[in-house]
């Protein structure tokens, strides 16, 4: 397919390589234009504005946030582009942006697909990924072939853009909170004398397999908090978008709150560069033991 | 080995089940004595009193509580049991009363064990409970035997009794929290119009795999809380112990607080009996959709 | 002096009579221009857009929050003032809105006074209002005989004006957080047949005198939530701005965040009307009293 | 009057100099005997037993906790005491223990009535304490004399004894709610560069007049924690026992959860016997800024 993808940051950069690895023609666009140059060996084509890359049969987008996405796509942005194009957004972004978005790409005739994933870099890298799409069956369709690229399983969760985005944040709300629950454990067992260690080999051999709390939980038990594989000052921004997300449906997610909390006393120690297992040193200091 | 049991609830009843599948001579007792008549069938000889059951090679207690516990296993108890029994006590009770027993041991030349476990009736019935012990390491050896015939495998994690029951105290913490999140994750959801169903195949599929997010957050897809695996009024029992363990380390746990407000809340509507995933409904409720 | 006036809700309509009453005169302008209406008969000029009201020695604001005023003053309102005008801006706003206005003011050298009130309407009426101050000195002097027109004390408190809107969000959660903790005592006190009235009499003639425990017990003692002295989505606006103050200097609000998913509850209750000691309402439902 | 009293602690102690004075026979009994040495200077009567000072019309107890008064109230010396005896508890003790005491006392045809003070120990050398009163009103009527001799005010507040420590651990759980916010208030305050002494000028001549807010709140703007007037560890109990007799009733307390927290964190941190307006010290801590 000729498609646009704008937005070359670590998980943008790798999903571009296995695009062009699967043989899609790729117009790449990036703010800061470095990035963009290190794919062009792989093959793509680099584009000097988003209106370029806004083209094709699709153009995908990986931006930081609300805010970068709002400073590229905009309503002139959106004016120019042609009518039947789907437009597919990977980021983690607001609820209610996304569904801004989804009634102004309605009103000039593009469809608009919400595909927020599941992974870090290193799984993206691996074309691995987990994909949460939500928008119109058609459009979603129509991209399928590109979502075979990159990742290993696609989900679809219902017809309105915006649902996938809350099914995203929910997940990250799940993680957040395994993790600071992690750290409270973490508190309680250092005060008795037992070892997290311990701990965690009983509860990942049972109750707790899988990657969450084998991995965050071994970073809290050697209170190794870098490099980050996710920062506790990102965890933060994803925590505050499910709150929202939430509090526009008037639901209380009292675990997020204290989450939340517990995620700015982090930022407040200056370490919120610092995988957000840092939330087990939080826990510790709380009980005057960090 | 010829030993005593005492405690034949659910959980008890399958452990002598299996401890005489093993070979072992076992003697029981139980406050009920119509518990105890019933394992009479399969070879337990059913004692009058506590005492009697307090005596051969070793001794294991199922108690439901601290104050079931201490109507029992009092100091006239421990002062006519032999010298060098060991009493292997698999009751989660608190960190307090487990500190008290393992002084009032010592001082009588008894050995006593904290060997709590992982696992539900049905997995208790199975043989394959998980097993956290902590104690003196001569004594777990003494009756590793036991264990063997009653569960899969025994993790020892410290010397001191009272370990155990904290590392089983977290578990639940962590367990509770779990649910208390699948919840509030379910009230978000539902009130955007995405099945948890569907949250759950994603999440159980890639990050959060085994029981327990599959389990409960299924219990809560279908708004499903009864039959009860795990009674609400047991959860916040395990919540208020964790707590108090905490407490006297000095350890505030944020989360647990929140948890303890969501089950005293489920009790408040009536619903202790109900399985403690009935959280969701709680989470619901609180957002008006339930 | 010669004022302008802009936004005539209930707060700002009662601080123009005051100001008329006190000899000046004032321009006044509001989005829907029945409400100016009313004040011509009290001498009010009537206005047909911001920027008239935007001239003169000093214009006052009082607009119901960031978008209502981000709507209203816009760069091009500001780039056409004169230059050395006062703005006084007397709404509760975020402050990072605050921050914003101060530097926008600056350039276009425009003085920036922030002077949020303390006190409803009926206090505005009777020129009683409590005036937190916050800008250069000089500006404040300059507009302090319209403070001495609407208010009985202006506190001065800081050189950057974002201080003021921080003091009365502090107010205002301290506020907030008064009549949870009301809630959750009656709460309590009902649970054990024991009545709110009494309770408030002991504590309101001894530790808690003063107009918050006396009025919003009052209401909660009563189950009388209406009409509104303060609405519960308005007490929620403010607790959520108090929340994003204390993001953006690090500094966890453990209790705001606790009545931020207490407010919430109420709204998903469709009480948001209502006032907001119907949290006295959200913890008699979470103890099934309610 | 011809009374007993029991436990003479330093509120115990100007209680029963006040009595004294008053024209009442004191028998005395503490633990440690110096205590009552001291005054017998002022004319009671030493006794070497409880039993000797649980006769005569009445005895009143001031004991520190539910672990002291058991230690010397229990089933023996109710046994040995005259029928129709009044004993008055001011002590602040849970809710259970009063309503056992209640039983066990009406059991042995005597008299219980619950009358817990609110007041420090320099309110009760001024005999100007406000005392709490519950329990039958002809018990009460006979001890009235000897509440006028020691406090100000009597408030009876229902005819089970138990209602009388529900509403004393509702005012001190207010109390304790109001220094947490206020400490967290400083923290907001602090982080914007706004001086909490300001801040207290303006609540308290307004919103918050009264003793609690300008006094903690001093402490707190000074970050002057010793000496303590009521410890963080006393105040710990009490949130605690709030806590136990709102859960005894189903009922939730949020904040109380969120202040059992922040004071466990205090105790952590070695802060335990300061005053419990170290609250704001432990606010400030999490802001990075203590």
């Amino acid at each position: 397919m000729d498609i646009g993808f704008i937005g070359l940051g670590e998980m943008g950069g790798a999903m571009v390589a296995n695009l062009l690895k699967a043989g899609h023609s790729v117009r790449v666009w990036n703010r800061t234009p470095e990035k963009a140059q290190a794919l062009a060996a792989a093959g793509a084509r680099v584009v000097a504005t988003p209106a370029e890359a806004f083209a094709g049969d699709a153009v995908l987008s990986m931006l930081a946030d609300d805010t970068a996405l709002r400073t590229v796509i905009d309503a002139a942005l959106l004016e120019h582009a042609p009518r039947g194009l789907v437009h597919v957004n990977m980021a983690t972004i607001s609820v209610a942006l996304a569904e801004t978005l989804a009634r102004e790409h309605a009103e000039r005739g593009l469809h608009y697909v919400a595909a927020p994933v599941l992974g870090r870099p290193d799984v993206a890298a691996a074309a691995k990924l987990t994909i949460v799409a939500a928008g119109a069956a058609e459009a979603i369709d129509r991209v399928q072939p590109l979502f075979d690229a990159i990742g290993q399983k696609t989900w679809r969760i219902g017809a309105l853009p915006q649902q996938a985005n809350v099914m995203k944040l929910a997940a990250n709300f799940m993680l957040a909170s395994a993790v600071e629950t992690l750290g409270e454990a973490s508190a309680l067992l250092g005060g008795h004398g037992v070892a997290m260690r311990d701990f965690l080999d009983v509860i990942t051999s049972g109750i707790f397999p899988g990657p969450v709390y084998a991995g965050y939980g071994g970073m809290i038990a050697e209170e190794r908090y870098e490099p980050a594989l996710f920062k506790a000052r990102l965890g933060l921004k994803d925590v505050r978008l499910a709150l929202a997300a939430a509090e526009a449906v008037s639901t209380p997610l009292p675990v997020a709150s204290v989450v939340r909390d517990s995620l700015i006393e982090a930022l407040a120690h200056g370490d919120g560069e610092c995988d957000f297992a840092v939330l087990g040193k939080v826990a510790a200091r709380r009980a005057g033991r960090a």
